[in-house]
């Protein structure tokens, strides 16, 4: 296969898919994949059930996800960013097809029997939480769209083998279609210039990692950039030879990324 | 291409489409089709908004569908409904690709500009509600999963091509699908045994319709029936020899359908 990138972008405020769309509408070697937090926030305040969390001993901040809430989840994501993605992509030219991690069972994984949470300096153990851990890709499937002149438009949640939709994150989503691809690059966007020193400092840019000075860098991230480093680290032990973490609120920017602009881990 | 069949089914209350997906599991000779318009119903009351819907100056009844309504409608079908019949597929074995008629412009159509509505005995002219006319299906698209071992199931909205979601109406998405792909069958689920003479007896089914005497037996058709027929009708009219209206609560209602159980129109 010819060359080939992944491409990412995330639903929180400020991050102008947009642009990434228009950028990539002249383009054929991609998968797009997105996720869609803030989309997923909102219909589930707009149901009175307002979004819950769980943060990990070790700092990390997911979803709490109850039977309830994956069905928020995936018609928030699955429903309506991904036809929305989609539509936009049909109409700047692009032949896109959306797919959940269920379609074809493209991200098949198992759920995590119990999801250790901090809450008020104790450890709790969560049952009733479906997360899951995404084991493998269908990159079969993502391939014969992709060679026949489609693009792939890929979103959580994934799907256990007897058919329970699971809650896997989007970057690590990413993360692991690049390396079942064997893509040349992996296109993080978000809606700050790429890693900062100082969060609230767009001057502080980290511009390049060396992979191997990734542990001391993940010291640099905070929230939701935590699970971007980790989706990097994983994409690098994976074989795929760039990570770009970079801003979508710019024209061109997946040029703009591709040329190094952002943070460059490899 | 082999023998083909498109299955179509509803999301009305008492539809048990497990009963259907069980039977089709153990075939790849299909296709399937769904609606949902409970699931939609339900999701916009839990948001505070309740169902709206137009009557036609012939009496087809049909969502009432402003771009608020679109959302809800796409998070319900193609986010929930697809997603779940997908993993259920998949969990039974089949290799199920969900597809709702925006991904690669499967179900291709125009958003109509005005639509008249009846109400309270005047004819009023409704300008901003999302109805749509199905143009065009890509059935490549379809052909390309099903050539591959992978079965679509299919979903509306459809699409304009300026990427703007349309409301298409399920049994006619199935029925043109069928006349794209040239489907030998066209078989369309419900809740009760068939077309029946008296709406409340199921046991005034009727058995068999000849296509010629379809105009004078959709005098019987109520509701959702009537669209149905409209379905079969057009079916028909585009080659597809016959259409079988069939119940879904029985035991393997695939195969009954297909020995002639329910409503035949040929």
């Amino acid at each position: 296969m010819r060359t080939m990138m992944v491409v990412k972008i995330g639903g929180a405020d400020g991050n102008d898919a947009d642009n990434v769309l228009v950028d990539l509408a002249r383009r054929k070697d991609y998968v797009l994949v997105h996720g869609g937090s803030k989309e997923v926030d909102r219909l589930a305040e707009a149901l009175g059930r307002p979004p819950r969390f769980l943060t990990s001993p070790s700092g990390v901040v997911s979803r709490y996800t109850d039977e309830e809430t994956m069905e928020v989840f995936t018609m928030a994501l699955a429903g309506k960013m991904n036809t929305q993605l989609v539509a936009r992509l049909q109409a700047l030219g692009a032949r896109a097809i959306g797919l959940s991690g269920a379609d074809g069972g493209l991200l098949l994984g198992r759920r995590k029997a119990a999801v250790r949470a901090v809450d008020g300096g104790r450890v709790l153990l969560v049952k009733d939480d479906r997360s899951g851990t995404l084991e493998d890709v269908n990159d079969d499937l993502v391939r014969l769209l992709l060679s026949n002149g489609y693009v792939p438009v890929i979103s959580p949640p994934g799907v256990t083998p007897d058919g329970e939709l699971i809650n896997v994150d989007a970057d690590r989503v990413a993360s692991k279609v690049a390396v079942a691809l064997h893509a040349d690059a992996l296109l993080l966007f978000t809606n700050v210039p790429g890693l900062l020193r100082e969060p609230a400092d767009p001057a502080s840019l980290i511009p390049e990692i060396p992979r191997e000075q990734l542990p001391f860098f993940m010291n640099f991230a905070y929230g939701r950039m935590k699970k971007k480093l980790i989706a990097a680290k994983e994409a690098l032990e994976g074989g795929v030879p760039q990570v770009v973490i970079a801003s979508s609120q710019v024209p061109d920017p997946v040029e703009r990324a591709l040329s190094g602009l952002g943070t460059v881990i490899r």
